[in-house]
């Protein structure tokens, strides 16, 4: 795109934070940062494409901070500290509109993160947002997949499914309330990275996971990571006043299945579960113990007094 | 993309060198990576976009080298070492003989820079690559592009304009013999990223950037970014045989309008000529001074006797 340089400048060369541990920012032809000394650095890097992750017509706004929050959630999942973004677009056209507010909804969640944008690719093609982002831990720490222990608690934060149950509200597979759709699609466009509460299970949780894909899918990862298996308690699982309403005594199934929650799954030793009670006070995060880890690599669904198991053809009783 | 986790582990777990400072690789929510005392960290990113980038059915191999080598080529233009890479690819389909063909181009050049693959994203969508790229600095170093100082001799690395020339064979804007067309292909295809070069300016070099607009395009922003100007002889181009072989006495146009080079534009004070030959020859890098930084802001471009200007329509004469 010829007028690359231009876009940059102007939309992106002051976004997110200011950081002191910037050395170079944007405009050079790679950013340089500092990092303390005692600190690790944390890679990830995670898209949007449309028709994919979005629908044609998606709000830029929400597409700014949705891109940034699914790469802070996995920051998060590392219990690290965010720190630097790069940003590549690939955009059928130059339209400022849409490039104003996608900035606006990509720095509003940069600056409430502290994050600085320092660097950026534009090019022309079908409309799709990649970030890569950065962040540090105290070195050797680091919130691993794979350090579940049997006896440990199992733990979701905020609540599961909204996201995925506002999908089907938009295919016309589910009807809601007027006032459910909104907080389903708010939930959906602007979920929220769990960083405080990320960073605070530092040296509490034994693992962690971001719930991206969906809360039985990522904590099936989890399990399997750590050669362990869980006792989930179906109505333990946080579920949502609009996803209740809409879905009424199987909301518990969108929960367990639906994506984009951007919510962290994680596990405790039992002695830790008061600490970790007190952290989700202290940082006005919910968080919900769903379950126990245990030996073996089976995962048991109980719903009263039955327990299920998952197949790709959905929930089938296993034994009661 | 359901199959994203497989395919990620089947074809990119293990792609790229194997680094002692890679604390945790590809597999948890994000990486976790060591940076040495006295080192900073320098990041970019860049992306090919079919269609814009490259053509349908390009070289899936190529495709792996270039993407990798267009964002090495920034690190070299800081003067850095390549540390880690992160990928991020939307496929239209998992086809496996091109992720194996693309990986392979890709691991090939990792390999050969010391790159660990650290991270990856495979989504559903029209083909794009997307790569963010890490590496190292002794701190408080690093080529930036706004250091040049009037006198500074200006530089470039192997042969420009190459790459673009083949982009014009490719439309039929051009006529070449078989070998120089493959030749020209190979230039674009597999363009050189000039690490050694560029690890070697560090502490030699006033200012430095990466050719991928074109040298003029590029030259003139490390002018602009400094507030200085530069006298450019054009008979000092570095141009290869088979572009000379396909344009003859307009080989200089090409040279410096041509974009997709990853050459290395850089300047240095003069006192230090003998030093940055002496390190051309010791990384087996061509280098070519092409011209001198002056005061002002004009970009002079000298033909025999004649100076010219560049403009958007071409190069006219300016005066004789």
């Amino acid at each position: 795109m010829s007028s690359e340089t231009q876009l940059i400048a102007r939309f992106f060369a002051d976004l997110g934070a200011a950081r002191t541990d910037v050395v170079l920012g944007i405009g050079d032809d790679a950013a340089v940062l500092r990092i303390a000394a005692g600190e690790d650095l944390v890679l990830t890097t995670d898209a949007l494409v449309e028709g994919v992750h979005f629908l044609a017509g998606a709000s830029a706004h929400s597409l700014g901070h949705r891109v940034l929050a699914v790469n802070l959630s996995d920051i998060a999942a590392m219990g690290a500290t965010p720190t630097w973004a790069l940003l590549a677009l690939n955009l059928p056209r130059a339209d400022e509109v849409w490039l104003g507010s996608f900035a606006a909804g990509f720095g509003q969640l940069a600056r409430a993160h502290a994050v600085a944008l320092v660097g950026g690719n534009v090019s022309r093609g079908p409309l799709s947002l990649t970030v890569a982002m950065a962040g540090t831990l105290p070195s050797g720490q680091g919130l691993r997949r794979d350090r579940a222990r049997p006896g440990d608690a199992l733990y979701v934060s905020g609540t599961v499914g909204d996201a995925s149950a506002w999908l089907k509200c938009g295919r016309g597979d589910l009807t809601c309330s007027v006032r459910a759709a909104e907080f389903l699609q708010k939930r959906f466009e602007y979920p929220t990275p769990r960083m405080a509460l990320g960073a605070g299970l530092l040296g509490l949780a034994s693992a962690c996971i971001d719930v991206s894909d969906g809360l039985y899918a990522d904590a099936q990862r989890l399990l399997q990571a750590a050669g362990v298996g869980a006792r989930i308690e179906l109505p333990q699982l946080p579920v949502s006043w609009a996803l209740r309403e809409c879905l009424g005594d199987l909301a518990w199934q969108q929960a367990l299945e639906g994506g984009e929650d951007y919510e962290l799954c994680f596990t405790a030793p039992e002695a830790r579960h008061e600490a970790i009670a007190a952290l989700a006070a202290q940082t006005g995060t919910p968080v919900t113990q769903i379950g126990r880890i245990r030996d073996g690599t089976a995962i048991e669904l109980v719903m009263d007094k039955s327990v299920m198991q998952f197949s790709p053809l959905g929930f089938d009783h296993f034994r009661s």
